[in-house]
């Protein structure tokens, strides 16, 4: 077999999000917006999808790359992505790998008529699931205020969740971030759901490092389970430190460069607690499963970064999983559980009990609307 | 899919290698000996195979782990052997989690009609192979003397080797072990095959640190590419002394016990230089993979321990492979080329330019002789 093509399509669909000038997502007037389809072409008939993909990135710079190629050969594909991002620094970022190797998963399942997690070999079907809301805002019924997040978070117990994180107010919000906003949110939530519920904070990401001591002591207090990237993550020293204080378990790193490499020298030096990534940090499901085997070898904790189902199908593979699928991000006004146009069904179902379900069907699963993909195509 | 059941057949076959009493294999006088079929049975007809396995260890211990599972949930069948083995201590080795957890690969590859390399997520096909010569012994015209050394070299490079490790003289030979023999052997090989060859050292296993010192330095004189488990690998602080002391790599752990877990000990001590390992040191692929990333993490080469299709296919699915494949063990009065009566090809043919060829069938892709097995069965 054979990759004779990659192409993205590009297609419209009706939005009720928008981003802010920091890039942080919020609920907003529906307006039209973009999308992409990536999908590998084989010489056979047989293709993998997968969503997201810079048209210009694969035509330019990953089609040389791949054409030509056997697409089972994902290890040799991933590496040969991973060095010509030391040309392509511009260009091919880890998203954009992560959207060739969740394509080849998908061909790979596609083609051997199994599921992304059993290809890995499985461990489980069904993870539970934690609402991650979006960041905080200034929106009248929105997450405007403290008790805004202990509203939502009430209404996220009902819904079936046995955990909750919340992302709090960021720039460009004139007053934030503020620590002691941060911990009255996280009080109001704790207050309100009671004990039983595992609470989690991702706050704004470049406090110091004694704003991040002042607000993993609080939520020791409130008896949190983790405290996420409070600092910017390119300083490890400053993620020793706050290991070292801290008796609330420091999740990262996230967002720093550098794939499993990186998570491999966090672990080293213990700068953190639990490893987090997600295929879209690392550059797909190949580098994400290493990264869960690395953590697995040191007894280390990874929790997956991120939904979507190449996330998913990692989580149901690992060993040692982590705790928790992050699902959202959520928000009062924005219905989660209803597909995207381009899909017939959302990839995360969450059942009453608070478990998310991995697709049974061959590859990533995803049950796409490829009729109206065609219809609104650019 | 669900396992019904595993079973074991015995059968026999006339055999021209003998143990010596310390374990070490040579050639002998043809007799009767007994080899093991394991098959894993599904409740669709699916099959997985894998020679070896302990015909009790399978019937009392795995079983009742296993049945009822569906067995492309290899992961959580194979944490689940992990943790057994606390209690199963006598019984339910590493080697045979290998052959449950290889029996399970063959199986899923043959249900996804894959060669296991690619379930894997494949980077080639071949892989240069090193010649590796059985222990030393006392057999005119066999590994008696340096010189015969050199004689088996120079014919293990005329059939195409490029590489070619040595194990010397060990127990219950009265003499052995002698560093200053084993460093005559390596010297005779250096001289008879030049510089162009690739040598390496895999000595008796329980030197000093001062003996191995010894020997390491000779060998940088002699070029060699790397010196292997000259000392006990339970003291992992003798290890990093050597590793400390030496130019020449050092490689391990390869029989210490604790699996990915110990290697990752040893690399966050920089106990080696090359981390070692093997489907059977570690209990199969779905391990031997997992240290295959925790070694790419930390930007580290893993030489697999052994050969056999399951070590080949994980460094036919290495992002950084070891350098070789290790074939044999080898002696100048054995055919290695010839198929036991089991198979009727076997599993690592040798091109011309000391390449190893990994199957490109289903599974682990070996070409079992069912009639011979039947007809030979105890």
């Amino acid at each position: 077999m054979e990759i004779i093509d990659i192409s993205v399509d590009r297609f419209t669909y009706l939005s009720n999000q928008v981003s802010d000038s920091e890039g942080h997502g919020h609920p907003g007037e529906e307006h039209e917006a973009t999308q992409t389809l990536t999908r590998i072409i084989t010489d056979e008939g047989i293709e993998g999808y997968c969503f997201g993909g810079n048209p210009r990135v694969m035509e330019h710079i990953v089609k040389s790359a791949i054409v030509g190629e056997d697409p089972l050969y994902r290890e040799k594909i991933w590496q040969r992505l991973n060095q010509w991002q030391r040309i392509h620094k511009s260009g091919l970022s880890d998203q954009e790998i992560a959207v060739v190797d969740m394509a080849l998963w998908d061909l790979a399942g596609r083609c051997a008529n199994q599921p992304v997690h059993k290809l890995l070999g499985a461990f489980r079907d069904k993870v539970p699931a934690y609402a991650s809301s979006m960041c905080g805002d200034e929106l009248e019924g929105g997450l405007n205020t403290p008790e805004a997040y202990g509203d939502f978070a009430q209404m996220n117990c009902e819904r079936g969740y046995k955990a909750i994180k919340l992302h709090t107010w960021m720039p460009p919000i004139e007053w934030a971030p503020d620590p002691k906003m941060d911990v009255a949110a996280c009080r109001a939530v704790r207050e309100r759901v009671g004990d039983d519920i595992d609470l989690m904070l991702d706050s704004y990401h470049f406090y110091d490092r004694h704003e991040a001591l002042f607000i993993g002591r609080e939520l020791e207090k409130l008896n949190y389970l983790w405290i996420e990237e409070p600092m910017d993550e390119q300083s490890v020293s400053s993620y020793v430190w706050l290991t070292e204080q801290l008796d609330i378990p420091v999740v990262g790193p996230e967002t720093a460069e550098g794939k499993h490499f990186t998570r491999a020298e966090w672990i080293k030096r213990n700068a953190s607690d639990i490893i987090r990534g997600g295929v879209g940090d690392l550059g797909g499901i190949t580098p994400l499963i290493k990264t869960a085997h690395l953590c697995e070898s040191f007894g280390m904790r990874m929790e997956v970064h991120g939904g979507g189902p190449g996330n998913l199908h990692v989580l149901c593979a690992m060993g040692i999983a982590g705790l928790y699928y992050e699902r959202g991000l959520l928000h009062p006004f924005i219905d989660y559980d209803k597909p995207p146009p381009w899909l017939h069904e959302i990839p995360d179902p969450l059942d009453s009990n608070g478990f998310v379900h991995v697709s049974q069907d061959p590859g990533l699963g995803l049950k796409i609307n490829f009729d109206y993909i065609k219809k609104s195509k650019i």
